[in-house]
């Protein structure tokens, strides 16, 4: 398969990027074409702006969502966009390799976001979860985290992980379309010794190898709402009591 | 009081925008100080990288933390940066004005985040949540959305919108410890015609004025957790009938 990594972490010597680094190995080793989009070392623009067309649909005043689908339409997007739009395209896995910053993606990351995930492709009238417009590709986030695992569980003092990132898994992966697979976490990176580290980057290298077996998160089915997203009433199952 | 509003939205003329003003008439209507931070105005730049500090603690490995640590204490953080900060920590309340991308803020304002809510200032060793660097000041989101309320119910296809939110208002604003207000939302706002666009806006002025009588969001309180951070085993409470 075709694998896209996007990288960002400010310290190219960082855990992160030994992590980003092994997996490439890991996925090359098994036959897999990977592409890396390294977001801090490509200077990555992250800031959504009228700058990123070409063209403009309304000159007077800017709507984001309608401009993307304009100018992708038109080859007039951004060509730094356009270059991620096509790993994305082409990719069957992406892979987020990140530190966590305040419980959620760096801001260059999410600068990636909102600008190569565009209206259009990827999302788009009623094209959102098992109707997205990234159907049949898979996702997962890989990140690195100062706190302690059992800080993330249900009863830990954040409460659980995958709910503080709700907005990407479901919000942001789910939304997509993507098969969204179990994040791989690498917790309490700043204070573990180096065998441990050596461990984790074992664990990861593993838990790449067997991603058929994950079981993938569960979103929402658009067959569940009608056309105005209002939740269908199901009819009750007759039954012979009745 | 004194109130910091940081806004991003990449059009001038927005309806976000528009909140934006409105927020800073009512408030200085009521006798309120308001300073305002318009990040795409100020050409804000999001990326937290090794340019942000005049001096390094480490000089062969970025620690990103430790160096906002380090900087802010000498006075050779950047200074973007330290104008900010200096804003945060003189305000008494802040409001965070943008509209929803991907379920969190735009990639501009999530650098204002990651750059400017610094350790050692804002939270630090065991300092978060009731023990935030920030306990004393209010928070609040007032965002602008294109799907419609029901969308984000319970039953709703998208699920709770705070629990899309959870990583800003707990994971950030909760964990830094503001008291988060619930926060004001502008759902359908693309959709909707100018009348009901103006009383969205004297909905958000009358709750702009009415800020005293919100219940604030609840976090956990770090007393029912030990200096490990895990939950502390509550002793049963003796009864008549022991």
């Amino acid at each position: 398969m075709k694998v896209l990594i996007v990288h960002a972490h400010p310290e190219p010597q960082s855990f992160t990027a030994s992590m980003q680094r092994h997996a490439v190995e890991t996925l090359q080793g098994q036959g897999h074409e990977v592409m890396v989009s390294d977001l801090y070392a490509m200077n990555w623009n992250p800031v959504a702006s009228a700058a990123d067309f070409g063209t403009r649909k309304n000159n007077d005043y800017l709507v984001y969502a309608l401009e993307q689908r304009e100018n992708v339409a038109a080859g007039t997007i951004g060509p730094d966009i356009r270059a991620e739009l096509d790993k994305l395209l082409a990719c069957d896995l992406i892979i987020f390799s990140f530190p966590l910053f305040w419980c959620s993606v760096p801001a260059i990351m999410k600068g990636w976001m909102d600008r190569v995930l565009v209206s259009g492709k990827v999302y788009g009238g009623q094209r959102f979860y098992d109707r997205g417009g990234m159907r049949g590709k898979r996702a997962m986030l890989a990140y690195t985290c100062g706190g302690r695992d059992f800080m993330f569980d249900a009863e830990g003092v954040h409460g659980e992980m995958d709910l503080m990132l709700r907005h990407v898994l479901r919000g942001t992966l789910g939304y997509a379309g993507f098969e969204v697979l179990p994040s791989f976490v690498a917790y309490h990176v700043p204070y573990v010794k180096p065998a441990e580290r050596e461990a984790m980057l074992g664990r990861y290298g593993d838990y790449l190898t067997k991603l058929d077996q994950l079981e993938p998160l569960s979103f929402p089915s658009l067959d569940d709402f009608d056309a105005e997203m209002y939740p269908r009433v199901r009819t009750p199952q007759m039954t012979e009591q009745d």
